[in-house]
């Protein structure tokens, strides 16, 4: 029998290709993998970040679109920032008590991309940032190529971020290249910062020289009393405020802004320009349109009356079928509950389950956790035992039925 | 009298904020700054890197934008990338005479974000990048925030870059984090890198296991003979191939895509997400529904005579108003032409000049130059006293009449 050798002295070892060494640390997106398997057909998802495709304003969008893409002739080709947006824009800010001009206004390609615009200023490589412990994933993964060091704060559940502990790392000497911080319906604890500590954290900054990022996708979400004044009301010097039409609008837009302290305009336009020349000036052209229309108010009215209804069916569903022991926040903005179980349950195993049993699916709280050393000796959050849930995405029905069955499933763990 | 003085003893000295360093080093962008000047009312400008936009293929893509937005559900929400995009990516592809699938297809948002993910992937703060000495001010940029050693190599105005040169750097024990190439009608100037080189750059890639990027906004824009093979035919594993719908369809759609090494989508994947999360679904689904129309052959064909035409005007003029001891390179694809000028003649002054007398604009050549040092005791380029002419923007009319004039103001400086 004749074997067949593949000349093995020929055979020459091909080098292995040398990446950035931040790929050594670089975490596979939890929350993307979870969230491939909850949208299998057939799951009652609670766990992406996704706005109800069926309130987009599809219709009067298209109108505008399809009026820009006939009548103006500059919407396809390269351009400046649209003036006309960053009038809307201007007035948007107005409505979240924020007064601005419109040369204080960044257009960016999403509010992730001025997350990177904003740590691309400011932060160095093994640079400080402040955030809180559990904060949105995206955050994490825009300063993760700088391996920074994260100096982690608390949030109180109630209250928002422990300001106090800001306070103890900036008076310990730590000079971070900013403080990340959601005022408004935190992504994934569903928090407001409250005035007091708006206003606190607002004079560290001005102390320390430090700037805040203040991330607001759901601010336009409220849907109680009037939410109060984001941090960029209170300073225009220390805040890089970072919007975003993907919840206002629809998230395939990707279309954001940053209001930004205004000197540093010339320095954010080479950095934007570096990321991808400039954002789409048929997307600035047409959303512009749609403003034009003045049918964003009833838009909005319409949004946060089914979001309200929706959120209110799961607080309902909630105190109906989760175990007496569960506690979970009260949101009056935005998108997601956050729920925690007793310690004694590990939500990641949950999930497993509650996508295999019971068709249903969350992100689990570890999803949201950053590295980062506790402060003052306060243990790390209960985040394996939590869960964030969605509640703008699923129907009333859905909500009822996908609660009811994870509370089912949560009997057997108690 | 009583004057006011505004309690000098409580003003409080703000402190100033503390930018990341690689700002110090951060250049304006000097392209951006010219265009700005270029695009001033009646100005003849040569200057951009400007499609024409009367070419567009407006009412098509309008269709099939209203079609998307009435029929497709998922156009508005977010989503993972369009798979029948990709498909179409890959016909693309082997148009331009390379085979792949569509797992090796990745989709950005424009080529320029394609660049920033690949230096991501690759750079280390400080590390090593080989590209030419004058080249794409947008990698430039890219690449700035990492601080990068430049290892910069001259080109061929004829044959291309000198790949000797790389070898050189390579022999000397250089590890550069990847080899940056436009293989097809650079920008600036316009040569194509002929096949032995490329072979030979290929070959030098594997021997050092030093991935390329090849940059090919402009394959597709030919204008003569079929163009030879792009870098990514001849090796699958060292090459990231960079394309772009900017120059093929629309700049508007800031859409572009890579084909890469295929063990690397998960960590491309994880960066695209920390840049944008995703790029717009609504810009690929309706890119996507216009490429299913069929009628882009017909409308590449209708880009291609145009240009050319424009193209061959443009040396017509040139021949006939510029100075004998001019000279320029004749591109056989692309957007643009190298014009080298006599020595003493200093193009940024020479544009003021033009800009105020003739009413005409170009680029100065040093905007497209690296720092970087020269290699084998040559000399660094000319670039001070040459131009870049783009031949796309303007009509045969605009052509005549602007070349004809700086021709003139050429011959107060001979």
């Amino acid at each position: 029998m004749i074997t067949l050798i593949k000349e093995p002295n020929h055979v020459q070892e091909q080098p292995t290709m040398r990446l950035a060494s931040w790929t050594g640390v670089m975490k596979r997106s939890l929350l993307r993998e979870m969230l491939a398997v909850a949208s299998r057909p057939g799951i009652l998802s609670f766990a992406g970040g996704l706005p109800a495709p069926e309130l987009f304003p599809a219709k009067d969008y298209a109108e505008a679109m399809a009026y820009v893409l006939e009548n103006d002739a500059r919407a396809l080709q390269y351009g400046p920032p649209f003036i006309r947006l960053k009038e809307h824009i201007v007035e948007l800010m107005a409505r979240r008590g924020v007064a601005c001009t419109k040369d204080q206004v960044f257009v960016t390609t999403g509010a992730q991309q001025a997350l990177n615009i904003v740590a691309r200023l400011l932060l160095n490589p093994g640079g400080q940032v402040i955030h809180e412990q559990l904060v949105y994933s995206g955050l994490q993964q825009a300063i993760a190529p700088y391996r920074p060091e994260i100096l982690a704060v608390p949030t109180d559940l109630s209250l928002g971020m422990e300001v106090a502990d800001v306070e103890t790392h900036l008076a310990n000497g730590s000079q971070p290249a900013f403080i990340y911080a959601i005022s408004e319906a935190h992504n994934p604890l569903g928090v407001n910062l409250i005035h007091e500590r708006r206003q606190w954290l607002i004079k560290l900054a001005i102390r320390y020289g430090v700037p805040i990022v203040e991330d607001d996708p759901y601010g336009f979400l409220h849907y109680d009393e009037e939410p109060i004044r984001p941090l960029r009301s209170m300073d225009d010097n220390w805040v890089f405020y970072v919007g975003s039409f993907s919840k206002l609008l629809a998230p395939a837009l990707r279309l954001g802004w940053m209001v930004v302290p205004e000197t540093l305009i010339p320095q954010l336009t080479v950095i934007k320009e570096a990321l991808d020349l400039e954002s789409s000036a048929l997307i600035q052209r047409s959303v512009a349109a749609y403003l034009d229309t003045g049918r964003l108010s009833s838009h909005l009215q319409r949004l946060r009356s089914e979001y309200r209804l929706r959120r209110d069916v799961m607080f309902t569903a909630l105190e109906q079928h989760f175990p007496d022991s569960a506690r979970w926040t009260k949101p009056s903005a935005g998108m997601f509950i956050w729920v925690e179980l007793p310690a004694h349950i590990d939500t990641v195993e949950l999930l497993w389950t509650a996508v295999d049993k019971a068709g249903v699916a969350f992100v689990p709280g570890i999803a949201f956790c950053a590295g980062g050393s506790p402060v003052n000796g306060r243990p790390v959050s209960t985040a394996a035992s939590s869960l964030r849930l969605n509640f703008t995405n699923s129907t009333p029905e859905q909500i009822e039925e996908g609660i009811g069955r994870l509370g089912e499933l949560l009997d057997h763990y108690s």
